[in-house]
């Protein structure tokens, strides 16, 4: 961390400083510039809260040097994280594909979209229980139901099972599922990232509509900080200027976290464009650029889907789509010479 | 809503959707372009899920023109909401500032900073009991024990408190709090709005880093629909590609949503630039903008602020802009012969 | 095109609305709602100016049905184009990869890298000769020089040579330049644009970092305008929140734009990225979302070039990637029996 | 500037860096960190290539600590900046309002509205005749024409002219121009800007869509770097995610600016907000949070307007807008004891 002084800094106050940081068990290194001079901090400065620096009136800016996060870094774990659900493994060199529908609507409707997905080569099911929707006079899901329909699922199929918590509360009924998952809107509800730490159970966290890769590592560090390692990072689309599609699905995040972090990451071509003519273009591209896992939306009827019809495939087009994803996916690792995932 | 078709739709399938739209009591107007042929909805389509339709083969695009909210729509109630809490209203010609520390540190700097503000004329008083810190390693507030503080500041002063609730579980602490404030983080949280819907006392509802007017107003909606429209909503900067503020401050925001809905509107412009130096110039603004309010981060020590300490405002600095945004609301309000805000 | 009217209209400016729509060669279909009367407009709408209309007293909102761009349209014009440059064909099937270093900086150097990019695979060759640079002290390019020293290594090479224009008092340098870039920050450079459209050379035209689709297609429609139809078309990233990387690319665009219009798409991870290390993963992807080609920067001494360094590739890893790109596209291609690209 | 070495940098490669820098007129600071080697840069680094010390093996990031434009900093130019054009002035105290249509029409429209305007108390004339539209079938502007009935315009009401230039082959015709106007969308047209320092005229930069405040004032930069020091810079609203406004005004670019250079900037809320219902309440924030001027479309009739008529204010609204501005603007000026701007 380097802390850019003011002009002419009061001698006291440095001195206050100084003897602050020192007590971190920091050192300091000083340089002086012609108009600047400046701090050098060495040591774990991942605890240091860069606000209150900041704060100070002799301090003109404080940069850091090394990254906020430290159980998530690459850096302090050079070895990539493997998460396993049940048969199921992602990253590492292992690549699994979630499929399902948005909502788990009935029995018959779970139970046929989970052999199918199954057949074409998904490891896992998805499927919502709780749906967040933007308007209160939507389908919100049918909760506790829509979870024991997707154990029946899973039963009935072997697939373990990946469905969203939308509030604490609802944590007991997740006691048999696989992978919970915290969606976009959650990546920054501290509360529920603290408690999901105590479990020993795998989190997808999906990246947040406006949050940066550092961010949405920072999440990922609150849930480590607790205890909990398996975590596996969705890349699902940012917000931007663009309409044409729902989001704006940043591909270039995949191969940027997996340099960051030792996590697995995986992406959501579903949510990210909002329209299922452009599922296999992306979810090739994420497959290309190096995910260790992709998560689609697939519905037996997406024509009366209770919700986000539009972005989802027939269970024909995601066997389509699965074979050519297994393809790319095998073409990347025999460059690697099967070393990389 | 004008529901646009596709080209050559398949017949049974368009009297399929007439006669489901028919049986939501809309009715249907038909007009044929040259490439397209065209069905418009008439009736209440608030309630339209829009995805559906949206998935249907035949359909090529759905557009809204009735706004998806009713409860927050000012074209259905025209008369302004006031909501008030204790003495301080807001809303309908009231104007109220709404100060005090980032977070809640010790007995004796809330109720310190409470009399300094309330004697430059803040009506409420702010204060973080429970804080969204976007690092698990950064100060989390004194939770239980800041609330206690804060109702302690309220009796010592009689200023009405506002502070954020960041999960429900913690609810019922905030019992004797007069203002709920939920973060931005948790504009969308759902389950926590449906929830406080069912609550009698007023909401501080601040709108998401990324999120657009419409969906503040949904959520909005999402709390009215439980019954409770003591809602406040609260500009507090959003994200954008400049780096140089914290976020940006979309003063428009004001203007516009006074005129798409009738609750009342304030902003935040600690939170919205970051920078102290900002606040009075931002403050002042927003007001210029006819804004109903404005909560304001005062410190009695911003150099030692426990969080966020680069955009308080000292106690003497706020006295000071104080004074201005009155000069400025006065100025408004004397050209409006005093019937606006 | 549909016009939503306000609440009782004057009914005189309604019949001159009309009248004049009416005169523009459209037919009006009128439907009345509960609270909107509407005007669905039939005919060609693509030159009626929205504005216009928009601003009338008596209009409430208006909404495009159809596209405002008619020669850039794959409505209109569903087979591909195919854009030629010496040997190489971009679109309609056919794949190529533009490269060269970010500036020509010597004879040895652009000869150099030019041989060694036609031996990797490349069927054209990039380099800048008038460059544009955020800062005035930054080298600004070789300039007339620089196109001396591409137009010697395409002799040398027989490599179509591939170079931006920055204004167009430089345009009689690009007599024998194949393929002239509009960059990023000229996209709506609208004069540059109309007098592009007067010849009769391939224009690689790049979309702007804040440009939606729809107005990269709307600039695409300025240069057709002129009679001028051989456009390539480049996403190259868009400005976000996110600053890891130096732009977002939207691969997403790829598939959107195929889409949307019969011109040929191609991708620019150098640019897009900003880092060498991310170019290799955004390649794959962009050739897996299905675009028509790549433009990709090379170096022979990435860490002494005079611009932008850190996202250049070395000889060697642009031959490495090239195989890798390949490769994913036979596998595309193959899967549609050749038919596509 | 500081420049962050990786791991166990090349001994050679380090020596060879630190020679260069020293041959640059740099002094170098170095530091040891214990898993960080840094080099502290002292001196004027404000021409020194941030890309090509980034591009380095060695390195693994550079951060500025100066900023990269020095004739527009304040830190080396404290006072102020005072532009003139004919009798009107900007910055210093002095606050300038630009009034006058989107696009000149006729010789009696731009005539009426010039004396309007001035009788309202605007005290320069603003006036399209090179008009950048999105679509090429828009109007494009009366051009040299357009330009001919400002200066009629001037003749006759003596307000100096403000107009728009679009490429530098229009650059004769504007020898009587007063301010030369360059769009947001030039505003990195570096070909421009270099020909417009050698001008001892005026020049009105607008912001980009989207472009940071730094790349703002290194546009300025590249004009004061010919010695033309006349800039007036002006916030025109950023690109963002919402749709309610055209663009979202950023105000508090306004005190950043201010703080930052001693250029005077002024703001524009028609282009900022497309709405004329929202320009009064945004001049009115713009002048609160101190800009040093405005621009405002003002139009005789905006329901006939050849181009953005939506966001047009008519004369009258125009006159009461004024009215308050000048209010808000004596209340911020007789509160510095007149000293401030």
């Amino acid at each position: 961390m380097i802390v850019i002084l003011k002009e002419h800094p009061n001698q006291k106050q440095l001195e206050n400083l100084k003897a602050w940081l020192t007590s971190m068990g920091l050192a300091i290194h000083e340089s002086d510039g012609v108009n600047h001079q400046i701090l050098g901090l060495v040591g774990d400065t991942s605890k240091v809260d860069i606000d209150l620096i900041q704060a100070l009136d002799i301090v003109d800016d404080v940069k850091r040097i090394q990254e906020p996060y430290k159980n998530a870094n690459r850096k302090f774990h050079p070895l990539d994280t493997v998460v396993a659900a049940g048969d199921a493994k992602v990253g590492g060199g292992h690549f699994s594909v979630i499929a399902g529908p948005c909502s788990v609507e009935s029995e018959a409707q779970i139970i046929g979209v989970a052999k199918s997905v199954k057949a074409a080569g998904a490891t896992m099911l998805r499927g919502g229980a709780f749906k967040p929707r933007t308007s209160p006079y939507a389908f919100q899901g049918l909760r506790a139901e829509g979870i024991r329909l997707l154990l029946e699922a899973k039963q009935e199929t072997g697939l373990p099972i990946v469905t969203e918590i939308m509030d604490l509360s609802q944590l007991e009924l997740f006691d048999e599922v696989d992978v919970i998952q915290v969606g976009a809107r959650n990546m920054q509800n501290f509360e529920m990232l603290k408690e999901l730490g105590h479990l020993r159970k795998p989190i997808l966290l999906k990246r947040g509509l406006a949050n940066t890769l550092q961010e949405l590592l920072m999440s990922a560090e609150y849930i480590m900080s607790g205890g909990n390692e398996q975590i596996i990072l969705c890349e699902r689309g940012i917000r931007t200027f663009e309409t044409y599609t729902r989001n704006t699905m940043d591909i270039s995040a995949i191969p940027a976290l997996k340099t960051l972090t030792h996590l697995p990451v995986i992406a959501d071509p579903s949510h990210a464009t909002g329209r299922s003519a452009m599922v296999r273009p992306m979810a090739l591209a994420a497959t290309a650029a190096g995910a260790d896992g992709l998560i689609i939306e697939v519905h037996n009827d997406p024509q009366h889907a209770l919700c986000d019809g539009p972005q989802s495939q027939t269970e024909a087009e995601f066997a389509d789509t699965m074979k050519q994803i297994l393809r790319v996916r095998a073409l990347l690792t025999e460059d690697d010479g099967g070393k990389n995932g």
